[in-house]
């Protein structure tokens, strides 16, 4: 099996970036660690990527894209995007849609290590776990081949992450709600992984920068399982039975918006006069409502392009941004006041 | 480079189908034949593939899948379903996602073919060209591995399809509009692929059978590009403009109907009392829309369990019906009498 840039590091006893140095001719390497680097790659016939692309030289030219669910609208959007791109640029994409499971996902990148891919995309936050330790998986990988994170961000050598900052983005959608009179507000979400705690963060950030005391009575978990949008309008039927109050609902996904407004109509409630609703992806079903659905755009296809340029620019041995991050807008439409 | 079964065939001069009988032992193979394709076998190191599975020979253990556009909902959702299914047998999928023009499915086939995939699948009817020697790569292509089609036929050897009837559910869905009393429906569509020109044909027998006349005005294409909700929604309210008159919607993709429903409410009619309308593929959207659509169920999932039994099973040297044909079902909701 042919090396890679990580294997000549580790044999030259240098750095990647010393490695990547000497293959870009750079000036900052003593002619020494050249020296040492280039009888490491003269030794083993490694050619760096950019010259191996097309001559079929050790490189498979193929990235492993692990998606927890193709089937949901924003991975399966960012999927599309991905590949085209990297295709584009000479790579195959090797897909493996692991599920939820921490165990399902070790094995997908097991299984993407072992078809020898010169990279990996793990897509979505949900790769990320709040326990540290279940992340040595994505250490343990990244030692062998450059791993990106979409939406996502982990400090860990030959880690990319490139993101939306979702925390920000969830306060101004509150403050929003807020500064337009509403004082409760639904938060209603379905995934606890590292966006999903940012976007909470982010949720109580507004309450707080408007002095509006947290009620943990308005927040509520759908569990991590596709949530129909008949779960969400009986589960705020049965919260207005219990007599809670609320005049407005944000949301972690849009699926869950147009729960929200299948309850104003269960209920006999105006949008937005009545109850004013935030989504969260500005996916197509924002459309599909009526009034339209106000929601956050994410930039997905903005934080796809700045994968597939991270990704090349490691494996050209360029010297890459380990954390990009993108700022979401939110997208005004007939769900708000 | 280790041989196929398509290769064993070549070299012993007998069928594919012989080749297969006698890896499985079927009796009904002479003894001279048997030892004509032993031999090769034997010469060159194949391992069929079910014995290959798990050993690492002779396969790279890998389907290609073809995609004309995974962030389409009906493509993504057969993704998300091949790959599991795919993975459980043992197979990792490549992803190709080729666009709609007829060179860059060729080209996507010929990717797949280079990276010695064990079999292929392309996803949806666009892969068939009306224009049959446009479907030559097709024949090529199965000369070397086989080749499923997701709701698509064609005959043609090594080539396996398994489908919805859509002519027949697209005559039903237009038949349930008639039999309410409904006379002008109007037909948006935006693909005039195989499954295309199938549910076109469906509309048209089902006005036959109730002695309702066709009439071309009331039939409405939308290019294949992606078809925003807006535009569907202007272009009703330019028929109206014109003095069409239409008292119901019939549509090729649920998208579209999404947008029959905006038209509804610009126009300030009321649905389904004064537009009946039914989308297709039965998809989330279905459900975002108030009134809910009514729409066809194509069982998409069944349909992805067969395709990957029917590789299996082909990939195993057993003998695999070349059309499985499924029912489309009408899903009921508020947007029909």
């Amino acid at each position: 099996m042919p090396l890679n840039i990580y294997d000549i590091s580790r044999r030259a006893g240098v750095s990647i970036a010393t490695v990547s140095r000497v293959l870009n001719n750079s000036p900052h390497v003593s002619e020494n660690t050249r020296k040492k680097v280039m009888a490491v790659i003269e030794g083993c016939g490694y050619v760096p990527n950019a010259f191996a692309r097309g001559l079929g030289l050790n490189s498979m030219q193929t990235i492993g894209l692990l998606c927890p669910n193709a089937s949901d609208p924003y991975l399966a959007q960012a999927l599309a995007n991905l590949e085209r791109s990297f295709r584009a640029h000479g790579y195959d994409c090797l897909l493996s849609c692991t599920d939820k499971e921490l165990s399902a996902r070790m094995q997908g990148v097991e299984l993407l290590r072992t078809r020898h891919v010169d990279g990996m995309v793990l897509m979505g936050s949900s790769f990320i776990e709040a326990e540290d330790r279940n992340n040595d998986f994505i250490r343990e990988a990244a030692k062998a081949v450059p791993i990106l994170l979409l939406n996502g961000s982990f400090p860990c050598d030959n880690v990319y992450g490139v993101l939306c900052d979702d925390q920000r983005a969830a306060c101004e959608a509150t403050q929003l709600l807020l500064d337009s009179g509403r004082r409760r507000i639904l938060y209603l979400y379905h995934s606890q992984n590292y966006s999903g705690r940012k976007k909470l963060a982010g949720y109580c950030d507004a309450l707080a920068s408007r002095g509006v005391e947290l009620d943990e009575s308005l927040m509520s978990y759908f569990g991590e399982d596709k949530t129909s949008v008949y779960q969400v309008r009986d589960h705020l039927l049965a919260l207005e039975r219990q007599g809670l109050e609320f005049d407005a609902v944000f949301t972690s996904e849009d699926i869950l918006a147009v729960g929200a407004v299948k309850y104003a109509i269960a209920a006999g409630k105006k949008v937005p006069d009545d109850l004013s609703i935030i989504g969260y992806n500005n996916s197509s079903y924002c459309l599909c409502c009526n009034p339209e659905l106000t929601s956050v755009d994410n930039k997905l296809s903005a934080i796809c392009d700045h994968i597939v340029a991270t990704m090349m620019g490691v494996l050209e041995g360029r010297e890459m941004p380990q954390k990009t991050v993108f700022t979401g807008e939110i997208i005004r439409r007939g769900s708000t006041l």
